[in-house]
């Protein structure tokens, strides 16, 4: 199940894009580790990701508050893993934080 | 180019997770032209994509205004192409309305 089940609106979204460089170096196995940790974290709500062929991403993970994602980004563990990305995983990024207003969701008829 | 190049926030992103049902039925052609159909409009400031093989995918697109994403939502030939979605190219989809409030990018040191 790619999708978060996320609660109503409001709340907060880290939407992170990023091109990633050639080779793993390490990459799956942190990337799988940050989603396990991401999970633990209070105010946690889900977490969405794709990665194309070319190696270009999306992934947005909600947080029920702003000092959720503040806690989020001072974990230790998670900022030694941004440390690596910036330094061996990522041709570049971008980090939007963002606030949830409104939502709505739908099976396809195909569904 | 995949990122989107948006201006210091604030503004408004539409997030758009989805996940494909089988086949093509037009989608490509569709998507495409939702694509340059997105970029001729007012308000507009960029898009990002990204599918995985197992044809789930998240589109970020970002708005300057609220009433820019009410325009677009309201575009006739964006409604038809939203019908067609619910009908036949997905399976499921999710769609959020954020305020972007806080964006940084970088460059990866293997830029």
């Amino acid at each position: 199940m790619p999708f978060a089940r996320t609660p109503r609106p409001p709340y907060y979204a880290v939407i992170f894009s990023s091109q990633r460089s050639a080779g793993d170096r390490g990459y799956a196995e942190t990337a799988a580790r940050m989603v396990e940790l991401a999970h633990g974290m209070p105010g946690f709500l889900g977490m969405e990701t794709a990665r194309d062929d070319a190696g270009f991403g999306i992934t947005t993970a909600f947080f029920d508050s702003e000092e959720a994602i503040k806690r989020w980004r001072d974990h230790p563990e998670h900022a030694a893993a941004r440390k690596r990305g910036r330094a061996e995983w990522y041709r570049h990024f971008e980090l939007r934080i963002a606030r949830v207003e409104r939502a709505y969701g739908a099976d396809g008829a195909h569904g």
